[in-house]
């Protein structure tokens, strides 16, 4: 059997750029193919409540009859009305056809809305037993023992840095278990805040990988299945991962709404080297706008550090200092209130007068803002909301300091290998990772001022976000490790967590990247 | 049987607080009576992404020990750990014993890490079968068609405009179809957006409801009931269930986060005026703060209207003109960029220096911004990000702003019933009712310069949001209904909500009334 495996990056609710991107698949084999494409080509996702609208299934009905016209042999993913209940369907088209369903039976949190299908189904395609269906729905076929040459399963799985590894073992087992083929067809791409995985592959009978394809690009090949080989698979390191997901999510997310240019609020800090430097890898250097704004607050280093950003990175700039928009506000609301205690009120103006500016930036450039808080910050509410919270999605939010720095040097590693580089010419500047983190909002302000320091934090906030162990637990992890860290400590960490839950509802989509992003996967409660 | 219904209000991970809820409650009565409690009434709910933790599962069985203590006939809601699985569990406790459990089995989304249970348990109890259980449950024990005398369910039964009435008819259905009385007892108050139903009941054999508790406050009573006999329900008129659900969610969101005082920020329109009155409502006047924020746009009405909400309810109040800082801002920025055209930018600005402005304040007051964006606004993104869409919670963003007014005069209205007013005292000023919405950020800008009129607006919107009707839908209902809108109209209201959706999420949560609130009914993909 002839296959296609089209590994695409459908545009959610774009019927028409689907239906291009898959008719020029189509045109790359002839006749004699079987082309696969992933689960939802046609309509993209997720579709979240638009699943409850008519206009998806008709728009979705209209793309899928002209693939019929085509007379082509296709199993392709697309939403489906059939006699009035919704479906999450894969459509099998032959030579001008429509000659079989697999409904999506066990529907996920992104499916709500379809009605419950009836899962895998088994066909005769070509003198061979086939099957075809969707991932969610293998273990109740398995269940049906069922005696098949090949199974064609289709998916939308997410990416995370541990899934290909996931995927491919669960598909080996699934190849051995019925003894047949495995082609497995997802999807890649960035849609608000997920990424897809990608990782398209063929798996033979005794469970050996024979094609994969890479997680963060568009692939369309095409297989003899009875003759393909055992490959070796080269996985990608667990940062390079990181990287090319962030920039794919980056890029997605800009060219798939349309929007021009990326503006950053360049502190000189590492957070926001890395997010320029990412938005750059992402869009082009052509794209992506750098703004300082330097308070009566800022070291010297704030400024050198992120001119260095803008130079090496080649990207435009502009310096606007906040201070006399500082005082002009201050002034005016302590005359009203008689009170000149600089206090929290104080450090959040400043960092809020910088978002103002971001946006007015971002505004008259037609542009959008990448927000810079990481996870770490994120967990404990270590920044402030409308201030440095801002942005339109939210790059590092899954990601620990500690995870910043290593990304960082491994960027600046990636390009010196490349590269015939000096040291003043690092994507994100040395400076900027090695030295203490600040918000830089008071006199000499150091960020273990208020929190312990990062090594420490992010052991505490893994612990307790990602594994959700609680304290006692978490005093245990740190005793055996016979790390000494104070139980109050980590309790005022915990507690953090606890009350910073309302910022986080009010920040920026993040990327996911772990089974413990904020707003996707881990919710906390607001009283 | 003699029972005892508790309509309690507990708070979330609160355990301490909730437990001296239940004590009070156990101790209003004896040993005679059976005293029923809503669903996770220990540990307070939603718990989202807290299920998984341990600590939840062991300060639950901390509490549900010390009521074991107290020999006490109790059914009461609670998170609990049986070999190692946890359930969403109703346990039964006679005499110092646990004599039975019931675990939810049909899970919500709220269960999310709760293991699925046994559904309702069928029980001896004082020479009557018995049974007791989720109402989530309640299909499948009736398919068993079990011979009970009486059924008592326990729920978290979420508020929306339509859900009494829905339940009430349901129960009357159930007792019936059982033959048996129906102990309905649910939970009220608002956690994080969510308002809980209430409306706690008792109904017999004939479906006939005997009792019933008000939605919106904590009851406990007493009944036998052998004795108990149909009653007249008096429910609450549509803008008064509005009014108590917002009331409440406004005093639980501030008392439950023990934040002191409100900062509403004063525009003349009726979106703030009406938040102003329902903070002073739900908070006393005392803990309101208005803040007044003119600028050159500014009408001579936005700021008498505004000073006359501030008299009518007796707030204290601050005036803070936007001018100087604007102009700081603006000529810095416009200094930098060599442009000076007046733009969205510049509309922008104004609104985000008010955030910034409304932010200091509650900062200084340790206060919280009330955000005033009504669901219209929210639906076609007539607002700016960290803006106008700011604050801790969204008390508007489930109401058209057809129902704004509608509101705000059944307000004035009941006001004007209770108090020897004149029109100049009303709690929501008449002219801020009657004149046309601006949104005041350039010269003369009304809301229909950019939008529908409201009352064709709402109608579009009401139709694509609430009943999830398409374009051609939609058309079809004007015309039915003789309304004449163009389609192009139509269309742009839609493509409106569809691009405003990254603004949306980003803004506070919005306080449930329907069920298509934004953020927890409705998501539409990003991109």
């Amino acid at each position: 059997m002839r296959v296609q495996l089209n590994q695409i990056n459908p545009k959610t609710l774009s019927f028409e750029d689907n239906q291009r991107i898959i008719l020029s698949c189509l045109n790359k084999t002839n006749d004699d193919t079987l082309s696969i494409f992933p689960e939802l080509s046609i309509s993209g996702s997720p579709l979240f409540s638009r699943i409850s609208y008519n206009d998806v299934f008709s728009f979705s009905s209209f793309v899928l009859d002209s693939l019929i016209k085509e007379k082509r042999d296709v199993i392709i993913g697309s939403a489906l009305k059939i006699e009035d209940k919704k479906y999450n369907s894969l459509v099998f088209l032959s030579k001008g056809e429509v000659i079989g369903f697999s409904n999506k039976k066990r529907l996920s949190i992104f499916d709500e809305g379809f009605s419950i299908g009836n899962g895998i189904e088994t066909i005769n395609y070509k003198n061979e037993t086939i099957a075809f269906g969707f991932m969610e729905d293998i273990e109740e076929f398995l269940d049906t023992k069922p005696k098949i040459t090949t199974l064609i399963l289709c998916s939308n799985t997410l990416f995370t840095l541990n899934k290909q590894k996931e995927v491919l073992e669960n598909i080996s087992i699934i190849a051995r278990k019925l003894n047949a083929n495995i082609v497995f067809c997802n999807r890649f791409g960035a849609e608000g805040g997920y990424i897809f995985n990608g990782a398209s592959c063929i798996v033979n009978q005794k469970g050996e990988i024979c094609a994969l394809f890479d997680s963060f690009k568009q692939e369309s090949e095409v297989f003899q299945i009875e003759n393909i080989k055992k490959i070796n698979q080269n996985a990608l390191s667990h940062y390079k991962k990181i990287l090319e997901g962030l920039s794919l999510s980056i890029r997605d997310y800009f060219d798939k709404n349309n929007i021009g240019k990326a503006v950053v609020g360049l502190s000189g800090g590492v957070d926001s080297a890395l997010v320029a430097a990412l938005a750059v890898r992402a869009l082009g250097k052509e794209r992506v706008i750098g703004v300082l704004m330097p308070s009566q607050y800022s070291s010297s280093h704030s400024i050198s550090d992120a001119l260095l950003s803008v130079k090496n990175l080649g990207i435009e700039h502009y310096i606007v200092p906040i201070e006399e928009m500082f005082f002009s506000c201050s002034n005016t609301y302590n005359s009203i209130l008689k009170d000149n205690e600089f206090s929290l009120a104080e450090e959040n103006l400043q960092s809020r007068l910088r978002c103002v500016t971001l946006m007015f930036f971002a505004n008259k450039m037609k542009a959008a803002l990448l927000n810079t808080t990481n996870k770490s910050e994120a967990s404990v509410g270590y920044g402030t909301l409308y201030g440095d919270t801002s942005g339109a999605i939210s790059v590092l939010a899954d990601l620990y300091k500690t995870d910043v720095w290593l990304l960082s040097k491994f960027i600046n590693e990636e390009y010196r290998k490349t590269a015939n580089s000096s040291i003043d010419s690092l994507p994100i500047p040395a400076n900027s990772i090695e030295k203490a983190p600040s918000a830089e909002l008071r006199y000499d302000q150091k960020d273990t001022d208020s929190l312990p320091p990062y090594d420490i934090l992010d052991k505490i906030l893994m612990n307790y976000i990602d594994r959700s162990k609680n304290i006692e637990e978490i005093c245990k992890e740190f005793d055996v490790e016979g790390i000494k860290v104070e139980k109050t400590i980590i309790n005022r960490v915990i507690e953090l967590v606890k009350i910073n839950e309302w910022k986080r509802r009010q920040c920026p989509m993040a990327v996911k990247l772990s089974n413990s992003a904020f707003g996707i996967d881990k919710k906390f409660p607001i009283s």
